[in-house]
């Protein structure tokens, strides 16, 4: 099914744009045009564009978590900032990292500008984050700036597990789910907290917060994985069965891998020879995954994880209204958070 | 004239290493091996070497900075280590953009571990230098974040500038003099100042610490520009003429370049000309940038701004002596802080 995009989504764009802007500004002009590129708001030659920004979705989730602890949006909006340009940076040196020629229907940034330009502005927009946040007075804003350099460091992690992977073939479950752990729920449950941990949210609140944003970033990138073997080119954006092409253990892949049985061991045998494989190749790999058992696991997992996500969110909401989470009023804000996580993990497949 | 190692560089090292190997231990494993290979620690297996960690200019001048505030070692050692790790990121990044094989005798990280994990690691190396800042408790602590990500963006906007500079004839020697302030004396600014920074030493003392680690940054490049067309490659580790088989925009190029007269012409149509130069082209275009004086006056401004480092230090030791640097007892670090400076601008060329 596909999910409508929820209207906070749409809501919050032009808040966190200006405040993007502006924190772009700081730097010099040949790194500013290629992040502002990257980040969608001109074109290569700095003219302005529609649309822009991709989905938004950490940034609204930073608003919205200093809303739920009694923050106005400007008081979030550092954290709002800092997240949306950590994505960014780690969107613009992957597709460095993994040579990739188009991003949002547009060259990627290496591709328009080339890759020390490119290089230098992903350097950029994590020095920016950091920036936004060091700059703000008291002990939440270092806080928050230990939560953002935290989540970096399990995000490269990730991103360096997911490149090593490449390359065995006795890679482990858990360890993939640690990987992806790392790789997509780090920021996003960075960006569930940040802007409550820069308000000073009480702990309970702040707590409840980084596990929705785990378990919703989990789920995301299960559907991910689903997406990149299942999903329709022309809504992914990406070639047909293009993980499986690129020989990429995800999840289901991984699931797949040591799910045991005559399926899983025609899979491995396909998927972990040499040579490239052929598009017959790749259509029997998918249809082996799903032989394992593996798509449908990831399926539930991926509802699982979202079921828990909710039930966070209800248990904020009971305890906020109980009055546990101080001058915390989450109530309001449970259908937002509820829709986004909706649609974060509604994409086809 | 070649410059002894000055003594409290050998003794800065054993100290500060200890705090970088438990920053690096923060890490991923493949992350922590690619960045320790990086500064020097281990080789490509993870075994470990001798030496390592070059020079430790930066770090030997954030942590006499925070003795030059009155704090002790342990104090300053955050901001060593901060200095240090983003040294290194900035290595790392430019060896991959600019394609280097080499780095102190050894093949580059990219080179040892590939373009993906070198970046990552470069990533994490910046990330790593906030994070242990960020986590210090006090508005001092804050101040020094801020101090470095400001520091990080200048170095930033100089590599973005010296990379656009390629492609541009019409460099002038003021944008150039820009650019290398912030490609090399904003870091080493930065590093002079830090550990002051961060041991709240008072504004006339970090002020003159960066002023000289300003002037001593600028006149460090400017020697490097210099041993970039005559260094000895042996002494150097960098093939002859490099710089300008690499058609740079390097100071001492650009005076050249905006000197007027028949030199400054004749060098002009050689070097902007397409197409790759030969040795002889080489070692004439070297010749003419002499006769334009533009050897001259690099080494004359490399000695005029070493002279105002050692102003601003006599400075210093003049108003700690008068008791004006409040509990900052400056005197006994003017020897030290005088033979690195000594020692960073007198390398042979």
């Amino acid at each position: 099914m596909t999910v409508a995009r929820p209207h906070i989504l749409t809501e919050a764009d032009p808040l966190v744009r200006p405040a993007i802007h502006a924190a772009l500004d700081r730097l010099d002009p040949h790194t500013r045009l290629t992040a502002g590129y990257q980040i969608g708001y001109w074109d290569a030659t700095g003219e302005p564009t529609e649309g822009g920004s991709g989905k938004g979705l950490r940034s609204t989730l930073a608003l919205l978590s200093a809303r739920a602890a009694g923050k106005s949006d400007q008081d979030g909006m550092p954290s709002a900032v800092a997240v949306e340009l950590v994505h960014n940076f780690s969107l613009l040196h992957d597709d460095v990292i993994d040579g990739d020629l188009e991003r949002r229907h547009r060259p990627t940034a290496w591709c328009a500008f080339g890759v020390g330009p490119a290089i230098l502005a992903g350097d950029a927009l994590l020095n920016l984050a950091t920036d936004v946040l060091s700059e703000l007075p008291g002990p939440d804003a270092a806080a928050a700036a230990r939560c953002l350099t935290v989540a970096v460091r399990q995000l490269i992690a990730g991103q360096a597990a997911d490149m090593a992977f490449e390359r065995r073939t006795d890679v482990t479950l858990d360890e993939c789910l640690a990987m992806a752990r790392n790789k997509t729920a780090a920021l996003l449950s960075c960006s569930a907290t940040l802007g409550a941990v820069l308000g000073g949210g009480p702990t309970p609140l702040t707590r409840g917060l980084a596990r929705y944003g785990d378990r919703l970033g989990l789920a995301f990138q299960l559907v991910d994985d689903l997406l990149g073997i299942w999903g329709e080119p022309a809504v992914t954006g990406k070639p047909v069965l293009a993980d499986l092409r690129a020989r990429k253990k995800t999840v289901t892949v991984v699931r797949a891998l040591t799910a045991g049985g005559p399926a899983s061991d025609q899979f491995r045998e396909l998927y972990c020879a040499a040579g490239e494989l052929s598009p017959t190749d790749l259509s029997l790999a998918a249809m082996l995954i799903e032989e394992t058992g593996a798509r449908d696991w990831t399926v539930k997992e991926a509802d699982r994880l979202l079921t828990e996500a909710l039930t966070e969110l209800d248990q904020l909401a009971r305890m906020s209204a109980a009055g546990l989470l101080g001058t915390a009023a989450l109530t309001p804000l449970h259908d937002d958070l509820t829709a986004i996580a909706h649609f974060m993990t509604g994409r086809t497949y």
